[in-house]
C-alpha cells in the first residue's frame, strides 16, 4: 500500500469504547480515578483498539539501525564501528534492550534500515538497507525524497508483517552512532525551537562536543532548509534511515489501531515525522520516558504527549519503551481483571 | 527473636558489593550511566544483599489490613465496613493489587493486624489481630505501648515466615479505611511538619473533609504528646495496627538484607517508624512512587529517598510498590544478563 493511502487510512479513536471503558474503570473496587494514569492508559487503548476492554498479547520491539554521514562532523563519544557491533549484540540477545524486552515478555526485531557495512544473514534481523548510511547533513541533504519514501514504506512493510503475526501492541527503538544529530535537526525543523534548545550529550560528548553539535545542526538547518509543512522534506534533508524506518512503523500501526510505545530522543523525532504527516498519529502515541537529551520534553509538548517514565535514562534501542509497555499492558490487566463493587460485595462511597 | 535484638541487627549496605556491581555496569554494551536509575538501583540492591551480581526470584507483596477508630471523626470518605470487604477480595483475586501482583509475578500475602470483625479462615490470610481496630486518635492513644511492640513483632514474624519460603524482595501494601489520617499524624509527630503539611484528601473526601481531617490530627497530636525520639512511642499513640505491622516487616527484611520497595503514604508512614527505631533500615528501602496525598514527598525527604515512578496514584495495597519491583528486578537483570564490551567485542567510547 502507498505512503498516502495509509495516512488517508488513520482515524480518530474510537469515542464509544473510550466511554465504554471509562464507565467501566468507575466501577471496578478502588476509589475513582486512584490508579491515576493506569486508568488513562487504558481508556486510550480502548480507543486506540476500539474494544472496550482490550488485551495486550504479543508485544513488539522495533529496532531500527542506521548510520549517518554527519558523524565525519565529531558529533559522537563513540566511533561508527559500534553501529553494526550492537546489532551483532542485540541479535545475540546481549544488549539492554534484550533484557528488559525478555523481562516484560516482549519480542525484539531488529531491521537494518542503514547501516554503513553489509551485516551477515541471521534469522533474527531483516534487511531493509536504504544505502550505507547517509550522507552528511552539514554538507547538504542526508537523502533524496525517493530514499526517505522507502525508508518509510519500509517500515510501514515490517509492521504490516508484525501484525500479521499478531502484534497488539508496538514499541519504538533505535541504534545509529551520531542518530540524536539528525533527530535534534528534525525537532528543531518542525517544532521551530533553536538547535541549542534541543541538541543534547547524545551518549556523551563534552562541552566543546555539544557546541560543535549544535553548530553542525544550526548548519544543517541552514543549508539545507528541510520544509516544516512537509515531513518528508525534513526526513529527506535532516533525517536518517532508522528514523525514517521508525515513522512509517508509527504510521503502520496507527492505521492498524495498535498503540505505539515511543522510546526517547530518537523515537521521539520519528513521531512527530508521522504526526506531520498524518496529525490524527498523535493519538496513538504513548510517551515511554523522559530522555535525559535535552530538548525531548519540547518535542514532547509539541506532540502533545507526557512520559510515564522518568528513570533518567538516555540508552535508546526501545530501553524506555520496553519498560513503558509493561505499565500499558498492567493498565489493561487492571480493566479486565478487577473485580467490580457489585461483583466482590464493597460498598461504594458514602458522603464525606 | 526480640525487637531490640531485631534492631542491633541492621547493618550498613555491603561497600564491597556496591563497588563490585558498579565496576561491572560499567563494562556492559551502553555508554556508562545511560541505564540511569536502573543502573542505582542494581548497585544499591548489591549493597544489600551482599552479592555483586544480586538475583530476585521470589517476591513477596505484604497487604495488612487494620482499622482506625478516628473514622468515628468523619475523616473517610468511605465506610469502615469496606476494610474486611476488601480483604475478602484481596483473598479472592479481584483488588487492583492482585492484578498487578499477578502482572508482575509476586505472590500478595494477607495480614489482618486489626481488623474491627472477624475474618473467615482462608488459607490466603495470616491472622496477627491485635485488637478489633485502635482506639480513637482523637481522644486518646491509638493503642498501648505493648500493642505497639506486638504489632511490630507480628510484622517481623510473618516476613521470617515469607523469607523461610524464600523471599528474595519485599513490597509493603496496606488496607484500612481511615488509615491516611494516622499515617499523617505519625508523619508530622516524626518530621515536625504541620498537620495541614502533610494531610490529603485519602479517598477523596472534600474540602470540609480535609478541614475537618486536619483537625482531628492537630488534635490527636496535641492530646497524645507522642515523642519523636520513640517511634513505639508514636505507633502507640497516633499510628494504626497494619502500619505497625508494616514498620516491623521493614525491619526483619533489612535484618535479613532483603530490600523492601515501599508502597505509597501509609507504607512511608510505617517506614517512618522503621527507620526511627532503626536508622540504618533506610538504606534497604527503594521508594515505588509519588503519592498524589499532599505530604508525601516532604515524608520521602525526611526518609531520604526518591521516588521511581509518578503515576497520579493513590490506591495503596501495595499497587505502585508492585509495579517498581518489576523496576528494580528489570535493574538487576540488566547488571547480571548484559554483554560486557569485551564479550561482544563492541568498541568503548572515543575521545569525542
Amino acid at each position: 500500500m502507498k505512503l498516502s493511502e495509509y495516512i488517508a487510512k488513520i482515524k480518530p479513536l474510537d469515542a464509544d469504547a473510550m466511554q465504554a471503558a471509562r464507565l467501566r474503570q468507575d466501577t471496578l473496587t478502588k476509589p475513582i480515578g486512584s490508579l491515576g494514569r493506569l486508568e488513562e492508559l487504558s481508556i486510550q487503548t480502548a480507543g486506540i483498539t476500539g474494544q472496550a476492554i482490550p488485551r495486550l498479547r504479543d508485544k513488539c520491539v522495533l529496532v531500527m539501525a542506521g548510520d549517518h554521514g554527519v558523524v565525519a562532523e565529531g558529533v559522537s563519544a563513540y566511533p561508527q564501528e559500534v553501529t553494526p557491533q550492537m546489532v551483532l549484540n542485540f541479535l545475540r540477545g546481549g544488549a539492554a534492550i534484550n533484557v528488559l524486552a525478555r523481562h516484560v515478555g516482549a519480542r525484539v526485531v531488529v531491521v537494518d534500515m542503514g547501516v554503513a557495512v553489509d551485516l551477515p544473514d541471521h534469522p533474527g534481523l531483516l534487511k531493509r538497507k536504504v544505502a550505507y548510511g547517509t550522507r552528511n547533513i552539514a554538507r547538504g541533504a542526508a537523502m533524496s525524497r525517493e530514499q526517505a519514501i522507502q525508508a518509510l514504506e519500509s517500515g510501514i512493510e515490517v509492521v504490516e508483517m508484525q501484525i500479521a503475526q499478531g502484534m497488539d501492541l508496538l514499541a519504538t527503538g533505535d541504534m545509529g552512532i551520531g542518530n540524536t544529530t539528525p533527530s535534534a535537526a528534525i525537532a528543531a525543523a518542525l517544532s521551530g525551537a533553536s538547535a541549542a534548545d534541543i541538541a543534547g550529550r547524545g551518549t556523551g560528548v563534552d562541552d566543546a562536543g555539544l557546541q560543535r553539535k549544535i553548530a553542525v545542526i544550526e548548519r544543517a538547518l541552514a543549508i539545507n532548509r528541510p520544509d516544516p509543512k512537509d515531513g518528508i522534506d525534513v526526513l529527506a534533508k535532516v533525517g536518517g534511515f532508522e528514523i525514517g524506518g521508525l515513522a512509517g512503523a508509527i504510521l503502520a500501526a496507527a492505521a492498524h489501531r495498535r498503540p505505539v510505545v515511543v522510546d526517547g530522543f530518537i523515537s521521539t523525532a520519528a513521531a512527530m515525522i508521522a504526526v506531520s504527516l498524518a496529525p490524527q498519529t498523535r493519538h496513538y502515541l504513548i510517551a515511554a520516558h523522559t530522555s535525559m537529551e535535552r530538548g525531548h520534553h519540547k518535542m514532547m509538548e509539541w506532540l502533545g504527549v507526557s512520559p510515564l517514565l522518568d528513570l533518567k535514562m538516555r540508552l535508546g534501542e526501545g530501553t524506555g519503551a520496553a519498560l513503558a509497555m509493561s505499565l500499558v499492558e498492567a493498565a489493561c490487566k487492571t480493566l479486565a481483571e478487577m473485580a467490580t463493587f457489585g461483583e466482590a460485595g464493597v460498598s461504594e462511597k458514602s458522603a464525606a
